[in-house]
């Protein structure tokens, strides 16, 4: 089963957004077994849109189409799809009764153009928007069957978790294939790959590296007709040899992950940041629930505020600056004494563009104090290709991924030096 | 000049990333004049790659192609405009020489596999690539020219800013079309499309917004031989209409405008958090020199932290609780007394996805307070459409905005009642 998208808007081309509808299908579809061939993005643009559609169903079964059911002149989608089926274009009754009333609901004035999102090609299957104004649409067409969803992501994505991917795996039959993402933190692409070079190996089983700052995930994917058999043991293998590098699978994040070992244990957390200027609180309170495990943190931004905020001793920051192995742990023991939390993080360094106090951009230092324990410092050397405001963000991602990793490491009982070691590698591979 | 990109990689089919390369180049080109008829995604296939080209050219005068130029058994791209020009691939002597001193250098053996990267189609033209391993390519084909450009996202912008735009700028001849974003917070975009009446219908000017939480970016696009005076024109007049709801334009952010204002007067900020996670204090010390402006912050995220560490009085918590006015300006006073900053910032309120203490999510109450001056206190009612963790991500991000637009209209002296009276129109509008 080949499916194709079409993403169609003038503000894709322009780049004012970034395609992130595209990236989320292609993804949801893959989950599903099935492929996403091509990709392509047009303009608003009538005899564009139906061309696109054409070629699309040209090669591949069905094509999906987000954007373009809005009510301006610019959306065009309604009626390219009519005019591609050659029928024409109908106001549906029930439809336009459901605008009027929730137009009229929010006690606002029906504007003429509004009624186009009652506008459906004759013949075409209405897929049930509850979420917003304008249906979804089913259209067979000569070439196969082409969906066409709404542009806002919330809605587009309900409409293909409860109607497009179901009809779509019915279509496809059995997959062919299973997939699975372990990820990883804190150690090197190239360590990893060496260390699968037996899944590699296995018959029907590829891997694929997705490295973002301070993580990288593997996809695993099987193929064939025993192809969830086959996933199963290339994962169980693939655990097996890269052991404590794994911290979860497929979306669960490394907070996430942080988030459940503590609730596990009853434990909480707090965090002292600098450079991370607040990147770490936000990644520790994304997700429901949070306030069971992290209590709250402190931004010491400017170097006084280390010792106003977190005690750490004037004569500490006097000697060495802010940027030390020992300002970093005093943060952390700091952190967690005053908030009365289990655990805490401290994090110091610089992340640029400037070097600071002779301390050159990526320059970190990240502790963990746990309950009762003094805090563990590691210095994993950030070096990032780059320059000027792009550089301060990767460092400030990377800083917060190894100072997770070292809490994760830290409930778990386990070795700190895995980072330290990986820093050693990291100054050997980049030369 | 039409241009159309055509970005190569199985993994932006899979979704594993998003495709951030075409929004960048669909904007850098934009900005340049220069139009981008369609952008299309195909995996690491050979007939795939080299009939895409060859459709792209039918359509267009050049064709940007990002990916597939690495060492490994799916990269293509040198091979697909080989074959699309009808030449040879051949291995050119200095690139060897410098692959293989860079590979010395850095003290590793060399992959043979790694000599793919000096292979050249016959006759292509070199784009320097100092930043990475492979060289852009130039290949001209029948149709028009293909660029062949990295996928690493800092090494394809050094070659498009230093050798792609320049040269199609250069055959493109003198721009037709001139564009000048607007930014503006806090105020929605039906009232603003409704101010800006006048604007749209200014002869050869188009007005796009583009809405993100909290914001209306509005794109004013002029054309014909006197683009530019239209432009400044049309940018005078949407300025007058709109009066102090602009907070800058192009790309910078709020954060980055209040991080001016304040150094132009020489003072500081600190924000106390709670829902926000570390959002605020993020947004501060994302651009270099953030250490002028923002001192630091406080995440009180447990009710009980408010009191420990802003000082919010015990009995104010216990009699209502931690989301209420008052203790966002108890809040505000606290950090900004604290930590000794000119300006500080409070925020209480329910993210979700759950109520809390009989509020409903999106109740937030936003403070600030200048220096010498009791706190502000605005009350914008966040109604998000959606479900779960989105909602959570969208009030935070919200909130966010609005508590910087309100510390921007305090620094300025403006009224703040320009977010309640959004709230308002708000309500009405959602019904």
């Amino acid at each position: 089963m080949r499916v194709e998208l079409l993403t169609i808007g003038d503000e894709l081309l322009l780049g004012d957004t970034v395609n992130g509808n595209a990236a989320w299908m292609g993804r949801r579809l893959a989950d599903h077994g099935i492929e996403v061939t091509r990709s392509v993005v047009v303009g608003d643009e009538l005899d564009v849109i139906i061309s696109a559609v054409d070629e699309a169903l040209g090669r591949a079964d069905a094509v999906i189409t987000t954007g373009g059911l809005g009510p301006t002149y610019d959306d065009l989608t309604r009626d390219a799809l009519a005019k591609a089926a050659g029928v024409a274009l109908i106001r549906d009754p029930v439809l336009e009764k459901r605008l009027r009333a929730r137009v009229a609901a929010a006690n606002r004035p029906l504007a003429p153009m509004a009624l186009r999102m009652a506008e459906v090609p004759e013949g075409a299957g209405l897929l049930g928007n509850s979420a917003g104004s304008a249906p979804g649409l089913r259209v067979e067409l000569p070439g196969g069957v082409a969906y066409a969803l709404p542009g806002v992501p919330f809605e587009m994505r309900t409409i293909m978790n409860e109607i497009v991917i179901p009809e779509l795996v019915e279509r496809a039959g059995r997959p062919q294939v299973a997939r699975r993402t372990l990820r990883t933190a804190g150690a090197w692409e190239s360590v990893i790959a060496t260390r699968l070079a037996e899944v590699e190996a296995l018959d029907g089983v590829r891997l694929a590296y997705l490295p973002s700052p301070g993580e990288v995930k593997i996809r695993i994917t099987a193929s064939g007709p025993d192809a969830a058999r086959r996933l199963d043991g290339a994962e169980a293998l693939a655990r097996d040899l890269l052991g404590t590098m794994v911290y979860g699978t497929e979306d669960e994040s490394l907070a996430t992950v942080v988030h459940r070992l503590l609730i596990e244990r009853s434990r909480t957390v707090a965090a002292a940041e600098s450079l991370t200027g607040g990147l770490i609180g936000t990644d520790l309170t994304a997700a429901p629930g949070a306030s069971e495990t992290y209590v709250g943190g402190v931004i010491a931004y400017a170097t006084e505020m280390k010792n106003r905020l977190l005690g750490v001793p004037e004569e500490l920051l006097r000697a060495h600056g802010a940027v030390h192995p020992d300002v970093a742990a005093a943060m952390a023991a700091g952190v967690r004494d005053r908030l009365g939390a289990s655990y805490g993080i401290g994090v110091t360094g610089v992340a640029g563009p400037e070097p600071q106090d002779g301390h050159p951009v990526g320059t970190v230092y990240i502790s963990v104090a746990g309950p009762g324990s003094e805090p563990r410092v590691i210095s994993p050397l950030l070096i990032v290709p780059g320059a000027g405001a792009e550089v301060r963000e990767v460092v400030r991602r990377l800083t917060v991924v190894h100072a997770l990793e070292l809490l994760r490491r830290d409930i778990l009982g386990l070795d700190a030096e895995h980072g330290a070691r990986e820093a050693e590698e990291d100054r050997e591979e980049r030369g």
